[in-house]
């Protein structure tokens, strides 16, 4: 008796936006699956600045990967920091546990924020890219309120100077939920507190705000923004970031103890460790498919991928790019079983929206059609919940949205974690 | 003209079930209050073993005490770690920011976890006072699973052996709860792992569990337990505890990771800082009306306070103490302003409950009325809902409960924080 040839291993590294729509697309097919991620969950990165402004909780745009991916019978999952790729032998390698063979690798982990190499960023900024990030800023804010309060004589000029840096979707969105937080929430949290004295500026190297979109929606923006009390500085230019300032190109130093870092992105330093070729950005240089040159059995998708329009233009680094570089995967697979040729692939732009705050967002289709107000606003939550993964989330973030709305309370406004006693510390 | 005078200043040490409950009792009458905690949030300590097993998140059983106390006029909320009272000034001294002025002062800061100074415990025990403990445990236990999965090789002998040390309400809650997440969630979510070497022990050094309960409910529990697969070890003494495993009394030494502190606690570090009597458990000493000898503008409540019954036994610490020493204050406080002498406190017993999983639990009232079963873990569930403060924990937890229970899943089962990367690490 001959036992069956196992099916050939599929492995992806990265549980985002790309590697988990991959895993879920791969379920019909005759391959075994293992999703290999550092995180035990899932995140709903388009929201995390909600998280840190108190709107929601993590667990409402977290989901642990297992509980996703329980129902499908031929996905494992792995917990592991991939440390790199044995090329002879076909192994990931892992930082703790036994490496994991593959027939086919897919490199899904993303990118991780960029400090472009200016000087304090990496140790003063708060990024936000990932839940745990997203907490800690939200307690840094609140307990700066929670300092003014407890000692009036403690508030240097910066305590209560908010800047965030980078004028992308969501740096503005940030922006616009910091001016909300302080206006609805602290205020009334507050009451002994002069919040007058707090004041959130939004900073943002070229001429404009939210780049992808159209001049008159970047006018909107900006004008949202600044009507709701943002202090917008466009082309300013941040040289460097210390423990209580920052200094702008120029010479301004703005007194601050709290930076928000959106700036900008590059590939996740796994693409550093793999001896491929990289782009801009750090990006891992693939062919047309999104296969690695000279590794046909490798693709790359999503922010990590240097893939390119018919023009040479690097696509950008959005959600729909990896859930589109993953359909693509699994269908160039099935080719291959088929012992078909391996198609181009074609990054289809669906529009983008990016909300200010309360009743406020803009949207835009590639049609050119453009929306504003308070419509763009209703069609940007119904879009996120709608893409929000599993029921239990999209009823956590619609219960949370709704009672917020119709209270302008915050119900997330809690400092749990291991700062959660020292609100004056840094 | 003659400005009216400023109320007499409350100043409350402590925002847990005592000291938030007097807040509250204080809102009519004509004084001010402060409101002291180190955290941001009241925490429903009571559900903490919920949330260290993938039950609830911890915002369901946390709440902001600005959010809760934000209508009530005549108080406000201070974040600060109170290091000291200067009586002679009568101010309570903070370790940030400015020291606090009172004209009665109420200390209702609690209790911690005890180690009963036996070795290891403070290191390398999980205690579960706060919600940051009991998600650290959280991500601790799922990294066990994770670990065993990633390289068997890794596994030692006590990597999925989990030991809670207590038989009191917590540790039978406790381990009730850890056998049902290795059944129900962690069963399905590690197909690939051998889930009957995971093991629950109940370690407790009396001949019993759940020492407020009758001999008939402490049979119930250890027989239940024991049906659902927890082995309990009752007369059995930690005499110490390392990185790797528990050295019992009689030179047993049982090899483990992951060891549940639950056996007992200390009145809070802070009454060893005050100058003032302490007694058993190192609680403050009061008089009879809960105010502290000497200092009759001071008064203590919950478990902070050496409170006795009649007979000189000290009173149980549990909620119901802290909630009904609040009252007593509070009447107190108005029997002064109309210089009537103070009444002695007589704390009640309603009653104990105890959950033991799905299903089971044991409850007595003081007339000897006993309950078990499903009976009894309705009863719970009914109970703990109501104590709950505010309408959107209670909407939280009972859509948790709900679906938890519907679909025997778990959505909690997320580790978030700064160990979510690093399951390996202890």
């Amino acid at each position: 008796m001959v036992s069956p040839a196992a099916p050939p291993r599929v492995v992806i590294v990265g549980g985002g936006f790309g590697g988990l729509r991959l895993a879920q697309a791969l379920a019909d097919d005759p391959v075994a699956v293992t999703l290999v991620d550092r995180r035990n969950h899932h995140t709903f990165q388009p929201l995390l600045y909600q998280v840190a402004t108190a709107m929601l909780e993590p667990a409402a745009i977290a989901r642990s990967l297992r509980a996703i991916l329980r129902r499908q019978a031929n996905v494992e999952v792995r917990l592991g920091d991939v440390t790199g790729v044995d090329w002879e032998a076909k192994r990931v390698l892992v930082a703790e546990g036994d490496a994991i063979g593959f027939d086919t690798l897919v490199l899904a982990a993303g990118a991780v924020t960029s400090d472009y190499g200016i000087a304090g960023v990496a140790e003063h900024a708060f990024p936000l890219k990932s839940a745990e990030e997203a907490l800690r800023l939200r307690h840094h804010v609140l307990a700066r309120f929670e300092r003014a309060l407890a000692g009036p004589a403690l508030i240097d000029e910066g305590e209560l100077t908010f800047v965030v840096v980078g004028g992308g979707p969501t740096g503005v969105e940030m922006a616009g939920a910091l001016v909300e937080l302080i206006d609805n929430v602290v205020r009334k949290d507050f009451p002994g507190l002069d919040v007058d004295r707090a004041h959130v500026v939004l900073v943002e190297a070229t001429d404009h705000l939210i780049d992808p979109f159209s001049p008159k929606s970047r006018h909107n923006a900006a004008e949202t923004l600044a009507a709701r009390g943002v202090e917008v500085r466009l082309g300013t230019k941040v040289e460097a970031v210390t423990a209580s300032a920052v200094h702008l190109a120029g010479g301004e130093e703005m007194p601050t103890r709290t930076l928000v870092w959106t700036a900008g992105v590059r590939a996740n330093p796994l693409a550093d460790a793999l001896g491929l070729a990289q782009a801009e950005g750090r990006r891992i240089v693939v062919e047309d498919d999104l296969s690695v040159p000279g590794h046909p059995d490798c693709f790359v998708i999503g922010d990590l991928a240097a893939s390119r329009n018919e023009e040479g233009a690097l696509d950008p680094q959005m959600a729909p790019l990896a859930q589109q570089g993953a359909r693509h995967v699994a269908e160039q697979l099935r080719r291959r079983r088929q012992r078909l040729a391996t198609e181009r692939f074609h990054y289809q732009n669906k529009g983008v929206m990016a909300t200010i705050g309360r009743n406020a967002a803009v949207a835009e289709l590639p049609n050119g059609m453009r929306f504003k107000g308070r419509l763009a606003w209703v069609m940007w939550l119904a879009l996120h919940l709608q893409r929000l993964v599993g029921y239990r989330n999209r009823f956590d973030v619609l219960s949370s949205w709704a009672w917020n709305y119709l209270t302008t309370d915050r119900t997330a406004r809690l400092m749990i974690g291991p700062d959660d006693r020292h609100p004056g510390s840094q």
